[in-house]
């Protein structure tokens, strides 16, 4: 049995402080509970009543004649935990908690909170809240919310929908609701005291009902829970659809004020959700297109949009989109065309986008063929009708749309631009997806195609971890032990990092099968000499210290040397200028490094993501990173598939396949070291700080590590 | 008197082909003008009958009892043409031509377009259309359009709507609709014919009722008209927002097999835009969000955005896209913080954004106190007030938002989501702009400040041609004769274009202001030798030809030449290479340059666009132009200073602000630079086929062109 079931399907509900004034807080779910036909059994707690309508009122918790599966609480803040302390008494398995005054509103709060946490431990409870509107299931007709969201009506459908926010959830709930698209689960987590968004979320698509997930997120602290209800969805074949507000600057510093919790990096959030196959939306009317699309839709076997408009205008700017999201417009083939030919108006447009103009009033069959056409090409996978208005025949488009639906395999998307209400509503009511515009129709057909993606990815190569640890790494399996990070004669200080020596990072990186320059470690100039004649010349000389982590601010780096007289004096200059930029500098050497061909700098790094754990990050070198933030992060390990994935997410990507007479770079070399590089990362475990290889040097036969920074703690 | 007034403000109307059936196209503006009230004559022409309900009807149009304003031509194609002869001797002075079957459809229609608009102009005729639907102008209601639209209420308004397209502009009129938004003026211009975008924009925006132009776009002949449409719009305070499809490619090949016209560049019309201070929209409600705020919000004196809210997760949402869209949201002051402290519920927030939290249902003064105390805030220019449903509430909202508006004199939205439609049309009656979601109203917030900015400029550096041409240029002020154009010994090609030689360019280009590298041209290695003393090392060698346009490719330049034996090498090196490289090519000898110092590569160049003229192009060199098309452009001339926003569009613009340890480049020193090249290029006119800067060599101290590639025809 599933310990989340009490909460959201309930056989039994206790109010506490249960009011017969149907406008408080702790009258509102009893009147819904009523009003909505809840099957299980009511327990006011009221020690004021004795009757509560047609109800008995328990005077108090103690006095309850079984132990109930869920306790509504909206008792003031300081008598919440000797309220839970009674429904553990009782036996009681869950409590959603309304009250605010907790973590929300400062230290004191956050203390009230703690012990509330610790009350609904003690007692056994698990505890959705506090701070919260509480939650509805649909299908049981379980109203255990005083959100306004309840006032209206709350038909089960196929979305599952759950939000850390009140306020801003009940306004995508009504939205939802606009819309004809049935919420089977809404639930606000609020200040997820012990309940998170993403246990809840999981329990939600467990429910065979539920097709879809949408979800607001504010602060993440369970980034492991996350990847796990992620992974869940994908191998159940359920899009995850989220909006997660604080991706700016701005917006964290008022996440941080209005939540309490500090959010992770949004880079880094945005691209582990993409390595487990979340799609994110970028607000609220875009999260429900897309939730809408999948609701009513299967999924499209490959990228090509076809457009079927009224008007020309509307089909240039939904391609315009559609290039945009890396959607395909393909030129119908030479059969389709002569197809289209004998259906269109001679004014029309039988290329793609189609425009049937606005004949098909007349004709109905017009719409009917034109769109049954389009789709039957083998090159579209998704078809967007594109109309407006028409209200006089809101009901004769409607059977249109029924019957195409009935006839063509492939999904398709109405956008009906001032639609007729009833037109939204009969098309919802026949699971077709009308969206509003023509860019929302785009980017909702966009995110069916992109989940197709990720399903085929999954396939392939996922679930992720299974995949990787191959037995060619030559690595142990579950993590490097502390004992064998050859860390060796570096005395690890307590509480800041150490950089670890360039030849036993070397090492490490190499058993994981890094590709890096070929490094020596020289002590006289000599030695120096000796080592560039083994590398073979050029080579290049960098001062070798635990206490200079920038080599080349100090003048500890000499490149491109080209014969031994060369090494040995620049063997003297690196050493000189070391002792100078820091007089008390432990020097361990000179390392002598084979000189890298590559046309493209990148930059490969690992860290700790207070959310995630170990996270890697790519980005193209120089500027790219430093200035136009340009970069992909994942969570450790990656495959060299998602690894490819992480180059594909880059904006400068281009420049990978060659730029003026540079060939394109060795896609494969570059992914073989990422994975390696998150390999290693993920095996180092949490002694491992930070690792940045920077540049790595990609060129059309090879990708090469020529500078790494390890520092452990 | 105006000669577009007879066609947007007819005191009379002919309707040919006039139907009593008021489903057809020649029946339903008969019906509008009636059941709406136009105030003028209304003439039917049909020898079908005498009478049309109570109005005389006209066997033909010489039967006409006057002259007509405007007549109504909705006969097939073929007949169009003789239609508008027979108009033209009954002194006619406009027509609108819904007729399709035009340039539409191909070379035939094309053909017969060309009759019909060499018909209008024998006729004296200005002429709407054809293929178009024609036009509303609700103030004198001119219902003059067999459209959709006009089938509901179409009350007057601030705002004019001017379309390209029939369907789309149908749609968009409905959606304008549905937000109360007056339309004052709509007009399809179909395939303008005759009458353009511009033209008629420009009249509806001279029109005192109008305060907002609406515009859109699918393909644009007339650049000069959008551009003198814009510095109008601009010098009457007016904004102007457009959304103009064929951003991509596939949008670009729709467009073009939907309008039978080419699309310019849209990089070109998107920067000739921003510098004639026209807003583009992305799609239809981004378009009527700004329309909207516009018509109802006075401008903003700065960026700062202050954000009430009744829920923390959209003040969020709100922070991160005003970010994006370089708003600020700045912390308030300790004052006004102070002040929100005695209103605000304790687990509200008074930073910014403010949280009201859902108490203001209870208490109007919450509210009403608190937007007056942030708008109050000396580092807040405009607010956005966000809530939800509210429902019961909404009078008593609608008397608070009335209130605010009457008390403060910043600009504010009201962003409700999932409003009940009484809130929306009771705010809308009172010129209180209300969005529909968060990221839309900061979107229009933005767009708020931007025209604000935008209307600054234009008073410091605007209109822009005055400001330029200034005498110290000591340049020909309308523009370099071809004469004086000291292309000398170039023999001119027809038809192709001709390299003008280094010296000849470097001559033209200096006497614009423009700064390049030092240049001298030698015949032999001794020559190299001398003007390599005189210029000081280094110094590169360019092979000068007129057939090798490409030096590098060539193998013809050489760098860094450091003492005279170098030089007197590489001259020799050059020119063989050269020779190798095309046995036939015409050396002229070898270019001796100046080596220049600089940290940051741009590109500058000039090129004829077809709809625009001579427009100017900057962007970072290298991968920022070749590979992520990281440009701006504008029509030359432009001023310094929009040759800085020329720099500020660019995506990588932080590179010219230095890059580690780098300093920031000499700002002034480029646009300086950037606006002497768009000032050559005015100055050149048409002989002038292109010329390329690239690099120009930017530093902490000037800026330089290093090469550059001067073609004329």
């Amino acid at each position: 049995m599933n310990d989340l079931s009490p909460l959201l399907s309930p056989r039994s509900i206790a109010i506490l402080g249960a009011s017969s004034d149907f406008r408080k807080v702790n009258g509102r779910p009893l009147k819904h509970l009523l009003d909505k036909g809840y099957a299980g059994k009511i327990y006011p707690v009221n020690p004021k009543y004795s009757k509560l309508g047609a109800l008995v009122c328990y005077p108090s918790i103690s006095a309850l004649p079984e132990a109930v599966d869920l306790a509504i609480v909206a008792v003031p803040a300081r008598f919440v935990a000797a309220a839970l302390c009674d429904l553990g008494k009782n036996g009681a398995k869950a409590a959603i908690v309304f009250s605010s005054g907790f973590a929300e509103t400062g230290p004191a709060g956050r203390a009230l909170e703690q012990q509330v946490i610790a009350a609904a431990h003690a007692a056994g409870l698990r505890l959705c809240g506090p701070n919260c509107l509480g939650l509805i299931n649909a299908f049981e007709r379980v109203i255990a919310t005083f959100g306004q969201f309840a006032d209206g009506d709350t038909p089960p459908g196929p979305v599952g929908f759950v939000t850390q926010s009140g306020a801003f959830g009940t306004a995508i709930a009504a939205l939802a609701r606009r819309r004809a698209l049935g919420l089977g689960y809404f639930v606000n987590t609020g200040n997820e005291g012990d309940v998170t968004f993403a246990q809840v979320m999981r329990e939600v698509l467990a429910d065979p009902r539920i097709r879809v997930g949408a979800g607001y997120i504010e602060g993440l602290k369970d980034g492991v829970g996350l990847i796990e209800l992620a992974d869940t969805a994908l191998a159940a074949g359920k899009p995850l659809v989220l909006v997660k507000v604080g991706r700016s600057k701005a917006g964290t510093r008022a996440a941080a004020s209005h939540t309490g919790s500090l959010a992770g990096a949004d880079a880094v959030f945005d691209g582990v959700i993409r390595q487990h196959g979340i799609l994110r939306a970028r607000n609220e009317e875009h999260m429900l297109d897309m939730v809408e699309a999948f609701a009513c839709c299967g999924l499209p076997l490959g990228n090509g949009l076809g457009i079927i408009t009224q008007s020309g205008g509307a089909g240039v700017l939904m391609a315009d989109r559609a290039e945009e999201l890396g959607l395909s417009v393909p030129v119908l083939s030479d059969v389709t065309q002569q197809a289209l030919q004998e259906v269109i108006p001679e004014f029309g447009a039988c290329g793609n986008p189609v425009d049937v103009t606005g004949q098909f009033v007349a004709e109905p069959a017009l719409l009917r063929e034109s769109v049954r056409l389009v789709l039957s090409d083998p090159q579209v996978h998704v078809g967007i009708v594109w109309l407006q208005l028409m209200d006089a025949y809101a009901d004769s488009l409607i059977t249109i749309f029924e019957e195409i639906k009935s006839r063509v395999g492939k999904p398709f998307i109405v956008c009906w631009v001032a639609a007729p209400e009833k037109a939204l509503h009969g098309l919802r009511a026949r699971d077709i997806a009308v969206l509003r515009g023509a860019e929302p129709a785009v980017d909702a057909a966009a995110a069916l195609v992109r989940y197709a993606e990720l399903r085929r990815q999954w396939q392939i190569d996922g679930p992720a971890p299974s995949a990787l640890t191959p037995p060619k790494l030559n690595l142990p399996s579950a993590s490097i032990p502390s004992a064998t990070m050859d860390v060796g004669n570096v005395s690890v200080r307590c509480g800041e990092g150490v950089i670890v020596p360039t030849l036993s990072a070397a090492r490490l990186l190499n058993a994981c099968g890094v590709a890096l320059a070929r490094v020596e470690l020289a002590r006289s100039a000599d030695e120096a000499g000796a080592c560039a004649e083994r590398l073979g010349y050029p080579v290049a000389l960098k001062i070798e210290s635990p206490d200079i982590p920038h080599k080349t601010e100090a003048k500890g780096v000499m490149l491109d040397l080209r014969d031994s007289a060369a090494v040995k004096a620049a063997f003297a200059d690196v050493t000189t200028n070391a002792r100078r930029y820091k007089p008390d500098a432990a020097i361990d050497g000179v390392i002598v490094q084979a000189m890298v061909q590559g046309e493209v700098e990148l930059v490969v790094g690992l860290k700790h993501d207070p959310v995630f754990g170990m996270v890697i990050m790519v980005g193209l070198g120089g500027i790219h990173v430093e200035v136009l933030k340009d970069v992909a992060f994942r969570k450790a390990p990656v495959t060299e598939m998602e690894a490819g994935r992480m180059l594909d997410d880059l904006k400068s990507r281009a420049i990978l396949d060659g730029v003026r007479d540079n060939p394109a770079v060795d896609r494969a070399a570059l992914t073989r070291l990422i994975s390696a590089v998150s390999l290693f990362g993920a095996a180092a475990g949490e002694r491992l700080q930070e690792l940045d290889l920077n540049p790595v040097l990609a060129g059309p036969a090879g990708a090469t590590a020529v500078d790494w920074l390890m520092v452990c703690n």
